[in-house]
């Protein structure tokens, strides 16, 4: 039987641009269809602007610390709409490039919604045409969780709307502990609003190691954001004025400008005919694939956050590049998603990778923490109060370092050449000898010579 | 024979204040003598100051960046005094810590300069009076070269002279090309000093890696720092208006208000006693000690600037290390100084560990070169035009990475956790293992799975 195309893939975002071009690289016949715009959740209302957001919250700080090296700086005045404007003049550029690149490897570009027929056919919504092709991608991504079962629900934000909201708000309630609540919530409180966290938790960013949560909770709420913890907003109420009134279960109530949800992304599969093609799905919608993307029915592959592996541009990209092999070098390749270094853009960053403490102290007999609390020299003139926090988790029979843990500026960048090194696997000596680098943060990563405590079956023994 | 001291170390830098510290706490007699200010050149007069100054600097370029996020600040001014003295507190309270540290694990210290009378006698040059040691160890570090051969060389400045100045100069000649001329360079200018930089050699920062050599020259040129190169100062004469004119071999002049001397460290070995004792020096007038750190005379030991190893406080940190282990711990230890990560705080910074190209293309017969050059996110937004380069330097046969060198934001940091990769001798695989962290600068490191080019026996036969 013969297909239009080799390939459709359905989405446009990291994901899936990058086996579309891969493969029409590789000679296939390619297909792929954005109903938005191409780049994705990273591009579009992700990752990039997001961080394109920190950088403008973080002026602030530069300018209060600049007083304690000697400069003066007269008022500063910030416009949110030129912000955005800037934002968006990048992200229509990183969109071009994404679109002009998979066509430049050979690839046909749908600008439409595309949805399943059956298992080698896809309608593409747009005009209504049906193509069909040997192998279909689902690459569709996530969706922000916009809590239907809130009332007011509906006068909300999720993280798609922030970035582009017509006046920025003078105060907003940020509502989730993940880690797209805690960006939020800096970005906001950086710009001059003034920012409420609600969790329902004990502490935000779960998962993380515990001291990092503790010491990046402590220091936003220094710095004046409000955390309240072990609460739930119960309604979203709106008022004839327009501010929003916010009502917690506890009994407290508060009004606020803007009330921004973030409790998490779910699979965005909705309507894409996944029952038509015979695609199974699990508990979150989730298209469920076996080790190599590939789901149920033979022909049909899905990566990125539509699969709920690990939500990250960087393994969609990995996964595709394993598809690639897979389907199309005959070179069947698992993904790799063990030790993946993560950052968080709060302020101070977070960057981390391997194991939390408290889980390598259940997989370990004998765990070495090496740890150290400190103040960046930069605000030893500034003042700034923010303690920087480094950690190396270190099993302790094989001296493997199993996990490595930073808050503080650069946070991020650490964290990704520290993943090479945790993830190579090396021992703690490997990073005893390696001369430090002087004057930086990053040396104390390679000093600390004996183990701030030792954990042995999960209890402390030492130090 | 009884001495009054187990050991005396001479120099209270880095290398003297650590190895007193340890050797104390181990139950040693010792004692330590510093002629001017504990905390020696890295606390006083280099590396601590230096990196405060650079950060000093560095803030007229966010009050810029900070527009293309939709800031507008006020007018900048800065107050030099200010950060002198913000400066002097903090060096100030580091030099207390020092000394207090080293008295605190056990060791006597002596605010006066010593000399040595003979091999196991000091004297201690405030009041006259002689002590004895079994073991000495000589960590006077090193000196800037102040150019006596120079015609008007009095009324230049070196390194020691810049933190202190009563005022800023509108305009400065910096000559030399080494590190320490081109940090200087990058912080004047920062601060708004006009600043000419003049190096006799083709390009500044010999012994790096020439492409950073290279984007570095260009981008300070374009920020605003006049380079002359290949030429050379043959004479400083002082004008009666108090500026100097500054006379160049070629035939140029032109007047500055003031002119730095950044030629180079010499040994700091003059006046003492070095012959009395029997300690051989060498043409530079450093210490000539074996792999143990142990001079030609058997109870006399060196470590540190003063030996002209590697000239850098994490070396001589490491130097005092294993003194300690050969010298009271009956373990004999050569420090390893093979492979050493290293930063230059220019604007933006140099982070570099291992090999050079042109060194590594000697030494390897297969040479892979990856290589990125780009615009840092930040400044898609903030308009700035300043490059990061990012290069990995492979064996072709073994994939070892032998060498990793970065300009660009935080590239100290990097280099530190690079420093750990590549001391460990990481194959190019185990970086490309290694998943992205997004968006981060040091993903490109991870992320560059085609060489740039290959060389063959020095010579490039792809890309």
């Amino acid at each position: 039987m013969s297909y239009d195309f080799d390939l459709f893939v359905i989405g446009g975002g990291s994901g899936g641009v990058r086996a579309a071009r891969v493969s029409a690289a590789l000679g296939k016949r390619v297909a792929i269809a954005e109903e938005f715009r191409f780049g994705g959740t990273c591009v579009i209302r992700g990752c990039v602007p997001k961080k394109l957001y920190v950088y403008a919250s973080h002026f602030p700080e530069h300018f209060e610390d600049a007083a304690g090296f000697g400069w003066t700086v007269g008022e500063a005045h910030f416009d949110w709409k030129k912000l955005v404007a800037a934002k968006e003049k990048e992200i229509t550029r990183l969109e071009g490039l994404y679109e002009k690149n998979v066509r430049a490897a050979g690839a046909t570009t749908f600008d439409s919604r595309a949805e399943l027929v059956d298992a080698h056919t896809v309608r593409l919504v747009k005009d209504g045409r049906t193509v069909t092709a040997e192998h279909i991608l689902i690459a569709t991504g996530g969706i922000a969780n916009r809590h239907d079962a809130l009332p007011g629900h509906e006068h909300c934000l999720v993280s798609d709307d922030v970035f582009d909201l017509p006046e920025l708000p003078s105060s907003i309630v940020v509502y989730g502990g993940g880690y797209i609540a805690v960006e939020f919530a800096n970005i906001m409180h950086g710009l001059g609003v003034e920012t409420t966290l609600i969790y329902r938790g004990k502490l935000i960013l779960n998962h993380f190691d515990q001291d990092l949560r503790e010491l990046l909770s402590e220091t936003m709420q220094a710095k004046g954001i409000k955390i309240i913890y072990e609460d739930m907003i119960v309604e979203v109420e709106k008022r004839s004025e327009g501010t929003l009134r916010v009502h917690l279960q506890k009994g407290e109530a508060f009004e606020a400008d803007q009330v921004l949800l973030a409790l998490g992304r779910t699979p965005y599969t909705k309507g894409l005919g996944l029952e038509a093609a015979g695609v199974k799905t699990g508990d979150k919608g989730e298209i469920l694939i076996d080790d190599y993307s590939r789901t149920n029915v033979e022909n049909i592959w899905a990566l990125g956050d539509v699969t709920d592996r690990v939500q990250l541009t960087p393994v969609a990209i990995h996964e595709a590049m394993c598809f690639v092999e897979t389907a199309f070098k005959n070179n069947p390749t698992r993904p790799d998603i063990e030790t993946v270094a993560t950052a968080v853009f709060s302020q101070p960053e977070i960057g981390t990778v391997g194991l939390a403490e408290d889980v390598a102290a259940k997989r370990y007999e004998t765990l070495e923490v090496y740890r150290a609390i400190f103040r960046p020299m930069k605000n030893t003139l500034s003042g700034r109060q923010d303690k920087t926090l480094m950690k190396l988790i270190v099993d302790g029979v094989s001296k493997v370092v199993v996990g490595a843990h930073i808050l503080g500026p650069d946070a991020g960048e650490m964290a990704q050449l520290l993943g090479i090194a945790v993830k190579a696997e090396l021992t703690k000596d490997a990073f005893d000898r390696t001369m430090a680098v002087h004057p930086t943060a990053a040396e104390e990563l390679v000093t600390m010579y004996k183990p701030s405590y030792v954990l042995k079956n999960g209890e402390k023994v030492e130090g």
